[in-house]
C-alpha cells in the first residue's frame, strides 16, 4: 500500500514521461470496442465511460504510476483517518462521515465520535421532519407548513439548491409530488429576497438560516430582512421565531439564539461546498422530500466513497476522471473543462459543480504555501443538453481552442413521461443526440468547404446512469467530490480552504463601517453611489 | 469616413504593434482618477467603464487604430444598409432594424421595406396582446387566459427567457405584477416539458410555438407533446389549436397551418440568438408585461444601436468594448471571459451571452472560408453576485490563469425593497462588495504567507446604470449584439452563421431513422440504450 507523499506534481518521476509523449488523437483512437470497453462503475449504477478521451495504453500505465507516485490512495485513506489535510486551517476534513465509514479498516475513536455526531443530526433532522410533516409542529398560527425556504450563500446555497431541483421531478412520479416545495435567497441583492418573498405565504412558511460562522454577511442580511417582513406582516400572532431552522455551528453565536424554533449543527470540518450530506443539504431535503429520500442519497454517496479507495484506476471511476482531468489540464494545457448533463432536472448542478471545483482548486502555492508553476484548477461551465447544442457547442466543435467535455445522461426520464412522435420517443431523441455529439466531437468531419469542416479531436467523457434517483445522484454527488479531492492530493495543493474569497469581503468591510482610507475604494464605491445620492431610493420598510 | 476592409485581424499593421508592446500592469495603471473619467455612455442611462482595463494611452491609439484600420463602423454601417453579411448563407443581418431605423442617413429602399415588416409585425403583437388581456381572446373553454408558455430552444429560447425573468420584478413595482405569468419549455428531455406542464392551468395557458424554419428537432417534438397533452386532458371542449400562437417564417410550414389561433413572423435576416426584438421575444414580453414595456426595450436598443456608430472609440462603449476583449483574448492569450451581473434580475442574462457570444464568435475560419491561425471568441460564463463571490471567485483571484472580468450594475435595486441592516441596505451591500472586488482584482495583495497573497493585476470593466428598466435593459442587450458584432469584423469571421451545429444533427438524423451505417455511432447509442431495452420504460399517453 502507498503512503501520503505530497509532492509537487512537476517534481513527480511521471510528469515528465507524461509531458514527454505526444496527446493521443482521439479520432484515430476511438472504436466501438474502445468505446464500450473503456468503464469503469462509478456507484449505484452509474458508469464512468472514458473511451473518448486522449488515454491508450501506455498514458493510461503512467496515470496509474503517477497516482501512485503521489499516494493518492493513501492520502484518502489518511483523511478519512482524520489527518489534518486542510493545512491552511489546520483542520481535518471529514465531509465522507455523514454519510458511512469510508474504507474497510478499523476507525478511528475520534472520527468515531465525529460520525456519532453526524448521525446525531441526522436523526434529529428525521424526527423534526417526521413532526413537521405530521403537523406536530406547524406555525405560529397554527396552520400546516407546506413551503420551506433556505437562507444561505455558496455551499449554503449552490449544492442543496441543485440537489431539490434534481429530485424534483423524481418526488412528483414516485410519491405524490415534493412534500413541501422549496425556496432558496441567497444574494444580498435585495431582489432576491423580495422576488422569493413576493411568493410565500407566511404563515406557511419554514425558513433554515445557514451559516456554518454565523457571521455571513449576506446571509444574516437576509435573515434580518425575513424576519423583519414577518414582524412586519400585520398577521395577528404571527411569531418568527417560531418559522426559524439554523444550521450552523455549535459555537456561533446563532447556536443559543432562543430566537429560533430548532438549531441542527455541523462542525469545521466539513466544509461548505463539500456539505451537501451534512445537515447543510440534510435538512432541506429531508423536508421536501421526505427522510427516506435523504437516507436515500446518503447510500449513493457511500458506495461512490467506498470505490474510490481502489489503487487500480482502471477499478476507481473518481481517480481515473481526476487523472485525466489533470493531463488535459497541466500536461495539454486546456484551459477549461465543459460539464454538459442531458438531464434538464440537473439543470443547476453545473453550477454546484462550478463552485465544488474552482474553489477547492483554484490555487496558486501548494499546501505547505510555496508557489507553484503549472496550472491548476480548470475553468468549469455547462448548460444542459440539447439546450446548449443550441447555444455554445458552435464554440466547441469549430473554435479556436480544444475544451474537454464531461457528459452525464440516464437511460430513462426521471418523470417517465413521454410519447412517439416521428417515430422515437423524447428520451430516445435525447440519447440520440448525445450519442451523435460524443461521435462529433471525436472524429470530426472533413469537407472540402473549411467553414464546414469539423477538426475533431474533442475529448470527451460520460457518467451513464439507469435513471436520476436520490440514490443515483448521491453517488454523482460523491464522484465529483473525490475526484476534486484527487485532483488536489496531485497538484499538491490544499483542496479545502479559501483564502481567496478573503480581501474582497475585508475591503468590503472597510467601505462599509467607513474605515477605508483607500482613496481607489472610496472612488469605486462613490461612482456606484452617486446617483443614489442625489436620487435617494425609497427606503421602505419591510 | 473608412470603408469596410474585411481583413484577417493578423495582417493588420496596428496587430503586429499591438502585439509588440508588454500588457500593460492595472494594479500600476489604477488610480481614483481613472477610475471614474475612462467611462463612455452606452445608452438609457447606462455607463461602461474600463479604468480597470490594461489599457494605457498609447494601446488606447492603436486600438483607435485597428478600429480604422479595420473599417469597423463602415462594416456596421455597411450591415444595417442591407449588405450581404452572412457571408457563410448569403443573406442579410437585419435585427438592428427589428428597433429602429440605425444611422442618420437615409435608408435603401430594401431595408425600409424590411423595417415596415417588422413595425407591421410589432403592431399586430400590439393588437393580439391587447385582445388577450382585454379577454376579446380567451381559451377554447372561455376562460382568460393567465399564463403564456414559450416553446423554443437556442435563440428562441435563452434571450426571451433572460429578458422575462430581468422584467418580472420591475412589472411587481411598476404595475401589479405581471400581467401574465410565463414559462419555457426548450430541452427534448422530456422531464422538461414533464415538469412545465405539471404547473399549468391549460385552459387558461396560451402556448407560443418559436421556430424560425419550422423543421427544429426538440421544438416541433415539445410542441407535439404539448399538443397531445391538451387533446388527451378530458377537458370538455378545449381546442389545442385555440391556445397556440407560432412565431416562424413566412415561408416554413408552420406559416399556413390552421391549427394556430394566430402566426407571427420573422425573416432570414434575422439570426436566433440575435432576435430578442423581433417576434420571437416580443410577443412573450408583450403577452406577459404590455406591449408598452417592450417598446421601451426596443427604444433603448434603438439608443445604443446609435451611440455604436461612432468613429471615436472613447465615444463608442460597444467597439471599446469589443476591442478590449479582441486585445485580451488574442493578444495577451487570455483564454475566457467572465460576465458577473449583480444583479439577481439577470441571473440568467449570461446564459444568454453565452449563446450570443460562443455561437457567433467560435470560429476558426475567416468570413471567406480561409483558415485563421489566431484565437477567436472565448469562453463566456458567468453567474450573478454576490453569489459567485461565494463559488469560483476563488479561481479569479488566486487561480494560475487570468480571466477578465465584466461587471453590470445598477445604483438602485429594481424591486426597491430594502431596509438599512448594521447600518447599510442590502443594496449598498450589494454595490459595496462590487466596489471591493474590482480594486482586490486589480491591486491584489501582498502577504508573507504566500497562501494569503493576491497577484492583482485581474483586469475588469463594469457597466453600471441607474435601475434595471426595459429601457436600460435593452440598452444592455443591444450593446452585447453589438459588441460581439464588432469583434467579429475585428477577427475578420462571420458571427451570423452557426455551422459548427450541423454535423451533430446530420448523425442524430441517422440515428434516428436508422439510416446510420457508422458502427461507432451505433454503438455509441445502443450503449446508451441496452439497459432501456431490457426494461423498456413505461410509456405513458399524454
Amino acid at each position: 500500500m502507498t503512503t501520503p507523499q505530497f509532492i509537487d506534481l512537476d517534481r513527480t518521476r511521471s510528469f515528465a514521461e507524461l509531458a514527454s509523449l505526444p496527446i493521443p488523437e482521439v479520432s484515430r483512437l476511438l472504436d466501438p470496442q474502445r468505446l464500450s470497453e473503456k468503464n469503469i462503475p462509478a456507484g449505484a449504477g452509474l458508469v464512468y465511460y472514458y473511451g473518448a478521451m486522449p488515454v491508450d495504453d501506455q498514458l493510461a500505465a503512467l496515470l496509474q504510476q503517477l497516482a501512485d507516485e503521489s499516494g493518492c490512495i493513501a492520502s484518502y485513506r489518511s483523511l478519512v483517518s482524520g489527518a489534518v489535510m486542510n493545512t491552511g486551517e489546520s483542520r481535518m476534513v471529514l465531509h465522507h462521515l455523514t454519510r458511512g465509514t469510508p474504507g474497510t479498516e478499523e476507525e478511528s475513536t475520534d472520527t468515531a465520535a465525529k460520525r456519532a455526531f453526524y448521525l446525531e443530526q441526522t436523526d434529529r433532522i428525521r424526527e423534526f421532519s417526521r413532526k413537521v410533516h405530521a403537523g406536530e409542529v406547524r406555525g405560529s398560527t397554527g396552520k400546516h407548513f407546506d413551503t420551506v425556504v433556505q437562507i444561505g450563500i455558496g455551499g449554503s446555497d449552490l449544492g442543496p439548491r441543485a440537489l431539490c431541483l434534481a429530485l424534483n421531478g423524481y418526488a412528483g412520479v414516485h410519491g405524490r409530488g415534493p412534500v413541501m416545495r422549496t425556496a432558496f435567497i441567497s444574494n444580498v441583492d435585495p431582489d432576491d429576497a423580495a422576488g422569493v418573498l413576493s411568493t410565500l405565504d407566511l404563515e406557511r412558511t419554514l425558513f433554515i438560516l445557514v451559516t456554518k460562522s454565523g457571521t455571513t454577511q449576506e446571509t444574516l442580511t437576509n435573515y434580518e430582512l425575513v424576519m423583519r417582513r414577518m414582524r412586519t406582516s400585520g398577521i395577528a400572532g404571527i411569531d418568527p421565531a417560531a418559522h426559524l431552522c439554523v444550521v450552523t455551528s455549535e459555537t456561533s453565536p446563532l447556536a443559543q439564539s432562543r430566537e429560533v424554533l430548532q438549531a441542527f449543527f455541523i462542525d469545521d470540518y466539513i466544509g461548505g461546498r463539500f456539505s451537501s450530506c451534512s445537515a447543510v443539504g440534510g435538512l432541506v431535503i429531508s423536508l421536501a422530500f421526505g427522510h427516506e429520500t435523504f437516507l436515500e442519497l446518503l447510500a449513493g454517496s457511500h458506495e461512490a466513497d467506498q470505490l474510490a479507495f481502489n489503487e487500480d484506476i482502471t477499478h476507481n471511476a473518481a481517480l481515473m476522471d481526476a487523472l485525466i482531468g489533470v493531463y488535459l489540464r497541466t500536461i495539454a494545457g486546456y484551459p477549461a473543462a465543459a460539464v454538459l448533463p442531458y438531464s434538464q432536472a440537473l439543470s443547476r448542478f453545473p453550477a454546484h459543480l462550478q463552485q465544488l471545483d474552482m474553489e477547492s482548486n483554484g490555487k496558486r502555492v501548494n499546501r505547505f504555501g510555496e508557489p507553484i508553476s503549472y496550472p491548476t484548477g480548470p475553468i468549469i461551465f455547462g448548460e444542459p443538453g440539447t439546450n446548449g447544442q443550441h447555444s455554445f457547442y458552435q464554440l466547441l466543435h469549430q473554435g479556436t481552442d480544444i475544451i474537454p467535455l464531461q457528459f452525464i445522461a440516464f437511460r430513462q426520464s426521471q418523470m417517465e413521461y413521454d410519447c412517439s412522435i416521428s417515430g422515437s420517443t423524447s428520451q430516445e431523441k435525447l440519447l440520440a443526440n448525445l450519442a451523435a455529439q460524443i461521435v462529433a466531437f471525436a472524429v470530426g468531419r472533413s469537407h472540402s468547404d473549411h467553414n464546414r469542416q469539423f477538426p475533431g479531436n474533442r475529448p470527451s467523457s460520460l457518467i451513464l446512469g439507469e435513471q436520476l434517483t436520490p440514490r443515483s445522484l448521491g453517488a454523482l454527488l460523491a464522484h465529483y467530490e473525490n475526484k476534486v479531492m484527487f485532483q488536489g492530493f496531485l497538484w499538491n495543493i490544499n483542496s479545502f480552504d479559501q483564502e481567496g474569497v478573503q480581501l474582497g469581503k475585508v475591503l468590503t468591510e472597510a467601505l462599509l463601517s467607513k474605515t477605508s482610507t483607500d482613496a481607489l475604494l472610496s472612488c469605486c464605491y462613490d461612482l456606484m453611489k452617486q446617483e443614489g445620492q442625489k436620487n435617494p431610493p425609497r427606503e421602505k420598510e419591510v
